[in-house]
Formats: C-alpha cells, structure tokens, sequence
C-alpha cells in the first residue's frame, strides 16, 4: 500500500450522478489527503437513512455528482501533513461528525458538538481548501459528510476519525459509525436508564432498535416499543421490547395508554421517529418527579415542540442528542471493545450482507423496509 | 408547654376571612394533633407571594376564612399517636410539601413529589380526618398548604415538618421554608453551575434572587439578571448580580442578546417569572452542546410552551423544579448547617421585620414591591 501514498489514486466507487438515480459503479481518481487529512482505503460501509435521503433529494438544494456513504470501517492508506495520531495501516471508523479536541465543544465534557467538524450535510468539499478530493475525467465529484465511503478509497478529515482495536471484525463495527451508536448512545449516555425501571422507545427503525438494545444492556426490566407501523413488532423483539404500543390502536393518546401501562408514566422515554408528535408524547408519557425524555429524531424544520410547562413544574427533564452523545475518536474505541468483550449484540443490526457492485440492491432493500443495516463488501 | 398537650389551645391567629381584605389578629382554638400530626408553636414566620395570591384570591375558588401562612419556624408543641420521630421542644421548619417517606417518589432519590404530602393549594383541611384543626367559637377555620403559620400554634402533618438544628436562629432560618430554597435549590440541585460558568436569571424577585445567591455559592463568574422592571437591578447588585439586560430596551430577542454577550449562549438559566416567554427564552438562550435551563416560575395553566425542537437535538437540557429539587425532611437539616457555617447570606434576603399584630404592614411592603423578606415576630 505504502507505493500509493502522494499519488492519485483510481479505483472504483459508487457515484450519485442524479437524485434517486441508481448509482454507478466507476473508476475515479482519489487525490492525496491534505494537511490534517487522512486517506482511507474502506473495506465495508453500510447504508443508512440519511444516504437514502439525500440520494433522494426531497426538498433539498440537489448536491450532484456525489459520493454518498457514511456508516464504514478501513484501514489508513496514507496521512497527510500534521497528522499524528493515525498512521498507514491503522484500523479505522470514519466519522460523519468530528472531534478537533481545540474548541469549547470539544474541551467540554457535556458536549461532542465540535465547533470545526460538526456535521454538515451542505458543505461537498474539504475543510482546508474548499477543494474536492474525487474526481473522474477532471470532473469534481463531491463530497458527503466528510466521510464518501461508496469508494474503495476516500479522503477524510483526521479529526473525523476513530482508530480502532486490529482485532475488530469490520465487517460488524462498520455500524457503529451513525446509526447504532446515535440510539444506543441516547439510551446509555443520555437518558441512562437505572436497572429494572421501564423505557418506551418511539420508532423501531434502526436507531431505535440501537435505542432498545441500550436499554437492555443498561438492565431495564420493560422496553415499550411505540410504532405507527406494526411490521416493526416482530423484529423489535428480537431487541429485547417487551411490550407494544400502536398508536393507531388506540382512541386515548398514547401518553395516556402507557401512562395507564406503567403507573403513570414510563421512567425513560426515547424518540427516534424524526415525528413532532412522537417528540410532544415522549416527553409527556414520562413518570413526573424523575422522568428523562430523550429526542434523537431530525425533526422538519418547520416543526414545533409544544406542551404544558407543567410537565417541567413537575420534574420531568427533556433532552436531545446528536450521536448519542458519543465523541468520536474520545469514545469510539471504547464501544468496539465493548462489543469485543461480548456485551453488545452487533450482529442482530445486519440483515443483509451485498458486493460493492449490488450497492443498489441495497438502496432498494432500505426502500422497501426489508432491511436493518445492509453491509456493502467494498471487494467484491 | 408541656401542660397544653392533648387539650385545645388558645391563641392568636391572623384570619383571612374575606378575599382582600386586611387579616384580623384575634384568639383561635386549636384542637389538638391527631395521629401522624404536630402542633407547633410558631415563633417567626414570613411572607411569601403565594400566600398574597391566595389572600387575593383572584381567578381562584375562594376559600375563607382561612389561616394563611407557609414560611415559618417554630417549636414543636405535642406530638399525636405514631409520630416517632419528632419530640416536644424540637426546633423545626414547617414546610407546604412533605415526605412520607414510603411512596415512590420519596423511595426515588430524584424526586421530591411526595404523593401524599405533595402540595395541594385546593386542600384546606388535614388529611387524616378531613377535619379542620382551627375554629373561632365554634366556626372551622381551614387550612393553607398544610401549614397555616400565621398563628401563633398550628397543627401539621408530620410528615411536613423538618427538624433543624436546636442553635439556628429561628428569626433567619425561617426563610428556608419556602422561596429561599425554591431558588437557591433550582440552581444548585438542578441547574448546577460549574464553576466559572455564566448563569442568566430570569426574575430577579425573592426567588430569582434566591437562585442568583445559589450561583454565586456554585462560583459561577457571570450572573446575568434579566428583568423587566429596572428597579429590580440596584438590589440583585447585591445577590451576585453582575450585569443585567432588561428585556424591554432591546429590539431583539432576549435570546439573541445573551447570545451575544455570552459567545453563543449561557450555561445554565433559571427562570423565576411564572410567565411563558420567559420561559421560552431561558431553554432557547443557552449554549447548544451543554447549555441547561431550568424552569421554577408557575406558569398560567393555559400556558403553552413553543419551541423548535432543534434546541434539543443540539444538546441543550430543559428541566423544572419544584421546592428546588430538596426532599424537605431529608435535606433541610443540611441546609440550616449550611447557613451555620457561613455559606449562605440569608440575612439578605430579609428586608423587613415587623410583630404579629403588625402582619398586614407585610402585606403592604409586598404589594408596593418594597420588600424581599418581611419577618413576622409571633411574640409581639
Ligand atoms: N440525532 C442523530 O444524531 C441522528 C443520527 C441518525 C439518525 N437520526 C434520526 O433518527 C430517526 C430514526 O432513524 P431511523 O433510521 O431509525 O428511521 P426509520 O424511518 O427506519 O424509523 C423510524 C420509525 O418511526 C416510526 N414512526 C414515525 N412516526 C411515528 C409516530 N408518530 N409514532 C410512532 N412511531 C413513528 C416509523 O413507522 C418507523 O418505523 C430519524 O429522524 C433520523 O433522521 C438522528
Ligand atoms: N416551583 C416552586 O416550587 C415555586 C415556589 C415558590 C414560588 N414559585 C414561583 O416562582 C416565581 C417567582 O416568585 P417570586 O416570589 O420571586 O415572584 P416576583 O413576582 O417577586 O418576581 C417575579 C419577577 O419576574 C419579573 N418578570 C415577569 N415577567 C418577566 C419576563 N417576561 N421577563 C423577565 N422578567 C419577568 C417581574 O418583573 C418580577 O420582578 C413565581 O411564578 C412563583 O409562583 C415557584
Ligand atoms: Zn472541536
Ligand atoms: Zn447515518
Ligand atoms: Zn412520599
Ligand atoms: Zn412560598
């Protein structure tokens, strides 16, 4: 590997050439990192909601061409100038949100909201020159979340990089890059439930089932799954739920019906729909004197959050979390070792397994709701 | 005293017999306790806002004639069947919620709701017989928040009353019952300033002052009072205040401007107002990442509170207090120790001291806006 470090590098990625167009398996030139960049070679990725998203471009200002893909595990190739903490050949987590270890966020304890490398689904460039590192024919490819891991090669800011156990399976730990850790990290870092009390977690998407296996490995005694879409039952209790609630089921808000199921109100509440509404009901569906809501959902941007104060008066406490608190080349490495020693159960989060040349297979299992998390082999 | 036990005792009480109109000082029978009851001989008691509001009695179901009163110390006079843990002589604080010690919110170390002995302004009789305790020639007298201390003797639950140090001066300690602690515990038990932090309140009354003092204990470098009425800035000067912004001489937001003053938001606020904006404001006027805002103020129970959600999922905290978070019987001792060792300035807080057969002067200072703190003297 070392004869590629300073030279262009072309291998094959997985281009976003137009909204909700397949994507195209192609040759692209990959730059050398930059000063404070790191190039990765990406052995897996998985596929998240968010890439569906803005492959999709739904009311958004269209970013084309562009190498989608967040959720990865490689190795470093090469470093660029000023980076010492990472060297060719270490195993590695890109991260869509960064850790600089210079700003308030980053000295903070409370918060992993870093100033310089906080997620930014707008920006298609680096940081340090506000240039693209992809190319094909001369052409800009642009960049997505700092991260473009629908490539065999990508370049990434170091701040935005975990490096990991070698002895890590990558082909697991890819998950923990997004969707697994922002909910599990919601249950475990934020709303931290005691052992033997009661958490309802709204949405059993993926973040969510991450929200219920926290809940789990934190000892809770009920895990309420809450959901609009009843498919979502049967999976969720492979993730230790409990106990089911359809909304649609029920003529009583279903504040009511799980304050009913619970002796007025559930201990921990973690939403993880993106829905206003199920953000309005985590909150007042909380045990008053002790009760934690915890919004980990992107809401609409027009949404608004609105309730009685008194459900503060009486000492309920609502939060929100970006990755599940997580700082991500603070903690990172601590999860993985978790997982090593057995405590958390990856396997269960992938449903599928593709080639780099089916990625749009994956796509389309997301689309249908077949699939969990997807692991993209990036050889085959 | 011992010679009263078991049998009525006369005395004076101040009686609120009409909705506004001045209390009158005149002799009372009180009955003596029943079981989990203490009838304690008040020494001192104060005035606090919610005994005006109730005295006012304005957009409420009036209840009179009525003992008002909820801030005091006193002496335990006799004790009734099973109540073991307080004695004759006993130097005790009063206080308008309890601790039974048995129910789910007094076996949780978060909460302080007591579901027994949880305030209950409606309530105007004793819990064990739905018996009044006070008469005038043969007419009941009702209760107020289970403490009715404008009186000379009272008869409360047990379960309401903390015992305190036998050296504090009761004349300064009497304080603690109500607004002191309300105040001082949002900041200190909710809140929680790190030191060197930058802490807003909002409502710079006996409360919010009582929180601005609890920031100046927790260190915090920067306290920010926010009011609308100017003349409340001179004397928060001397709780800790270090600047002030007045809402009403700013085209902008109030958030904007501590935005703007504060490199992005303050650490913590307390809102001591009751009014929704203010509210608003102190959750939206904190730092994204670590920022927490607490609410204290009682809000309109129309009240509706509105805001983004993205305040949450940008780490910020929204909590509420009620009594600052303290469990009555188990932490005020501690707190009394506190102001013992030098650590709280109560003496402060207390403006005025009039005798009992004055107490409609402390009806006055308040209404005028004149006092913080107006002791009554039981004695005189
Ligand atoms: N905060 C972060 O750091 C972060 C990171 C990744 C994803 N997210 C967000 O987390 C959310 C969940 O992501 P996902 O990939 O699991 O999504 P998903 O679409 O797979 O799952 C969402 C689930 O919520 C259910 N739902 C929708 N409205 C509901 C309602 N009102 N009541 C109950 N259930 C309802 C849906 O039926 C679905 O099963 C999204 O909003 C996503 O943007 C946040
Ligand atoms: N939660 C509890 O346990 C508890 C206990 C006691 C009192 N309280 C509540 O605390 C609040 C304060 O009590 P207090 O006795 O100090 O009252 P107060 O009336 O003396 O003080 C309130 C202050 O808030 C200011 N204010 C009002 N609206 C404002 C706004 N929009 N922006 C900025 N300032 C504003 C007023 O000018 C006033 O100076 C009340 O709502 C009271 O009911 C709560
Ligand atoms: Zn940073
Ligand atoms: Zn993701
Ligand atoms: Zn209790
Ligand atoms: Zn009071």
């Amino acid at each position: 590997m070392e004869g590629t470090a300073g030279k262009v590098i072309k291998c094959r990625a997985a281009v976003a050439w137009e909204a909700g167009k397949p994507l195209v398996v192609q040759e692209v030139e990959v730059a050398p990192p930059q000063a404070m960049e790191v190039r990765l070679k990406i052995l897996y990725t998985s596929l998240c909601h968010t890439d569906v998203y803005f492959w999709e471009a739904k009311g958004q200002t269209p970013v084309f061409p562009r190498i989608l893909g967040h959720e990865a595990a490689g190795i470093v190739e090469s470093v660029g100038e000023g980076v010492t903490e990472l060297a060719p050949g270490d195993h590695v987590l890109p991260v869509f949100t960064g850790e600089c270890k210079e700003c308030a966020h980053c000295k903070s304890e409370e918060s992993n909201m870093c100033e310089l490398l906080r997620i930014n689904p707008d920006r298609k460039v680096m940081i340090g020159d506000g240039q693209t590192r992809f190319s094909v024919n001369g052409q800009p490819i642009y960049h997505f979340l700092g991260t473009s891991t629908f490539s065999e090669y990508t370049v990434v800011h170091a701040g935005c990089v975990a490096k990991i156990n070698p002895q890590a399976p990558l082909d697991k730990v890819c998950v923990l890059s997004c969707g697994f850790c922002t909910g599990f990290g919601a249950t475990v870092n934020v709303a931290k439930p005691k052992k033997g009390s009661t958490v309802a977690i709204f949405g059993l998407g993926a973040v969510g089932l991450a929200a219920a296996e926290g809940a789990r490995v934190a000892g809770a005694s009920r895990i309420i799954g809450v959901d609009l879409n009843p498919d979502r039952f049967e999976t969720a209790k492979k993730f230790g739920c409990t106990e089911f609630v359809n909304p649609r089921e029920h003529t009583k808000p279903v504040q009511e019906v799980l304050a009913e199921m619970t002796n007025g109100g559930v201990d921990r509440a973690v939403e993880c729909t993106g829905n206003i509404n199920a953000m309005i009901q985590a909150l007042e569906c909380v045990h008053d004197g002790w009760g934690v809501a915890v919004l980990v959902g992107v809401p609409h941007k027009d949404a608004e959050f609105k309730t009685h104060p008194i459900h503060f008066l009486n000492e309920k406490t609502l939060k929100g979390t970006f990755y599940g608190n997580y700082k991500p080349r603070t903690d990172l490495p601590a999860v993985v070792e978790q997982y090593m020693a057995g405590e958390l159960e990856l396997e269960k989060f992938i449903t599928h397994n593709v080639t780099f040349s089916e990625i749009n297979t994956a796509f389309e299992l997301m689309l249908k709701g077949q699939s969990i998390r997807c692991i993209i082999h990036m050889d085959g």
